[in-house]
């Protein structure tokens, strides 16, 4: 099945809690290194037919009005290569 | 500043509460053809350093033990594209 991806992250500008306390937690679990942690969403949309640029464009209007609040968060959709479960 | 990013996902057989309500709002805003959504987590996490491959071993260890859960999770590593903003 074609899925297309949106990862929706926090603006550089906007304070993250959850990415602040990652960051917190690492050096407490003995890992060093890391200067800066940010969290954000990854959505996979599965679509039953191909993905064509029409589609791709309903994806950003998606990412734009449900998946993401524009004000605070910014958005990339891609293709989603085929990945394998860790 | 070198950054990785960390994708973690619901395993396919969890369910997924979050990713079936933005499913079920799709239509009602208009939008058709997406059979399915999963939504998770995306993390990035910015190194001092460069990454060599025992940082990114270090990162698939950070995924294991503090951002996933490999019970009901799976995750990625991955280097980061340079990405813009959308």
């Amino acid at each position: 099945m074609p899925r297309v991806v949106v990862d929706v992250m926090p603006k550089p500008e906007i304070l993250d809690p959850q990415g602040k306390a990652v960051l917190g937690a690492l050096p407490r679990l003995g890992f060093v290194g890391v200067t800066d942690v940010r969290q954000g969403k990854r959505f996979e949309l599965e679509f039953a037919g191909e993905i064509t640029d029409a589609v791709l464009a309903e994806v950003h209007e998606m990412a734009e009005t449900l998946l993401s609040n524009p004000v605070i968060e910014y958005y990339t959709v891609h293709l989603a290569e085929a990945e394998q479960p860790a």
